[in-house]
């Protein structure tokens, strides 16, 4: 197999994710015939094994540096030089314009989106430019990853998130789809869409449940708005994950979806949602456009 | 300063974070007259630097294996020897049963707290239980934490979140604390307090805005349920942060709830909330009880 290039010069961090130990970096790599490329590095740190952890700690004591020692509390940075040290590097070569942009830090904002500017705004930039879920409609209609589905009815699909190995049971992730072609987001539910929703929760939680040997207490179900995808599917991930998609600005818990309807037939038509889009998502000039001419 | 204490057996992990790299571990120390006294191990790895990354792609290429290279896509895991490699490690000794019942890993369930589980079940427990927040009142009557308060008035303090280190605004994390003793919860809350959220939520945001120079539209503001402590505060964090306890199934924009109590005016009262406990919380033992009972 090939060997690391080491002509590889590192030019400007793209992306760094202080939480998750992660760091998109640009590089530049000088060919044989002199000619500079571009490069993505994408860095992750690994999780701690406890094995590694061990032969971590009979390590040669002068890597041990004392931050501070208050009473029980004692702090320190240990160099970690023959173990707990390992990086996963994934090296794009030669990097295209747009796999800099892709791992380039987005800049996000929160966007209040009324009934109004849906009408006006969200639903025909859709209707125009994102309505493409043909590999969907591919997957209901039986066409591909027939091998990958785990649970199918008359009204729903559900298969592992591309994210998802399909083994590690702490980071389940699992994603619903509905059969209608007709529900593009939560934006079109109405009360007579509440039994397809209770039959859809109740069904995969307990698939998942027998399957995987976990309570389906432990397990939540939220749509994204917007969905990264205009067909209408619930995504499956375990409570302790939260770097999921999970967030507030962003998940509507199914069960909370259900209330709603019932206490309001029209509360997704009427409802303002508050979400967060992308700086450099066109949709956000569109919107921020629309604020400026009310002001 | 004391040098690192070599003597450390490690036991079992407690908690692992996969997602933030974090690993707890229980160790035991024998002591000079050989008694063995526990230990309590926290590891964090460190994010990364550019300098730090520029000296790890000039080590020896030795220390780069292969996983798999498909086209432009190169995938090596890399042993960082001399760069990238720090663990920050909390050491806590002598620990006591708490401390390792604090580091544990928690299990989550989640929860229907029906309006009359809430009634029946809840409010007697935080009754009886959870209401003391002498601390916050020292707050309010000008007793303590003077010095730490960013922003007054007559209605409510807004002041840096403990865990906020004041300065890194990328992880800025304040809370908005209300003058007013009556409002334990987002269950309390009714259509009159609409101008007090409307004031907390709008004049922080301006604040934090001019204060440390970011748009408030990167703000999220959100109630708790369950919160911590039962006297209602907002929590103000970067939308960029998502381990700042803003999980779907835990925090409710402000926006929100604005738009609930204008939609129905009792809906903090009769909404079922959907929402974790960890599973040694003596709540979730109540709450189960119940669901026991009428089943």
């Amino acid at each position: 197999m090939a060997e690391w290039n080491k002509n590889v010069r590192l030019l400007r961090t793209l992306n760094d994710d202080h939480e998750g130990k992660f760091a998109a970096v640009e590089g530049e790599v000088e060919d044989r015939d002199g000619e500079k490329k571009s490069a993505v590095l994408l860095f992750e740190k690994t999780p701690f094994q406890f094995d590694d952890l061990v032969k971590l700690m009979q390590d040669d004591e002068k890597q041990f540096k004392v931050d501070f020692i208050n009473d029980v509390y004692h702090k320190y940075t240990v160099e970690a030089r023959s173990a707990c040290n390992d990086v996963k590097l994934a090296y794009i070569y030669p990097a295209a314009p747009l796999h800099i942009k892709k791992y380039s830090k987005k800049k996000f904002s929160l966007i209040c989106e009324t009934s109004q500017c849906y009408e006006t705004i969200v639903r025909p930039y859709i209707e125009k430019n994102q309505l493409n879920a043909q590999w969907v409609y591919n997957i209901i209609d039986g066409k591909s990853e027939r091998e990958r589905i785990l649970l199918e009815n008359d009204q729903f699909i559900v298969l592992p998130d591309i994210m998802w190995d399909g083994k590690a049971i702490e980071s389940i992730h699992v994603l619903g789809l509905v059969k209608s072609h007709d529900i593009h987001s939560i934006r079109d539910l109405k009360p007579e869409h509440i039994p397809l929703l209770e039959s859809l929760l109740a069904k995969t939680k307990e698939f998942l449940s027998s399957k995987y040997g976990i309570s389906s207490k432990t397990i939540r179900a939220f749509f994204h708005y917007p969905p990264t995808f205009y067909h209408l599917h619930v995504h499956f991930t375990a409570l302790q994950n939260r770097l999921c998609g999970c967030e507030v600005e962003r998940a509507h818990l199914v069960e909370d979806v259900i209330d709603h309807l019932k206490l309001q037939s029209n509360y997704y038509q009427i409802k303002t949602l508050y979400y967060k889009v992308a700086v450099n998502d066109p949709l956000y000039k569109l919107l921020e456009q629309e604020e400026e001419d009310k002001a």
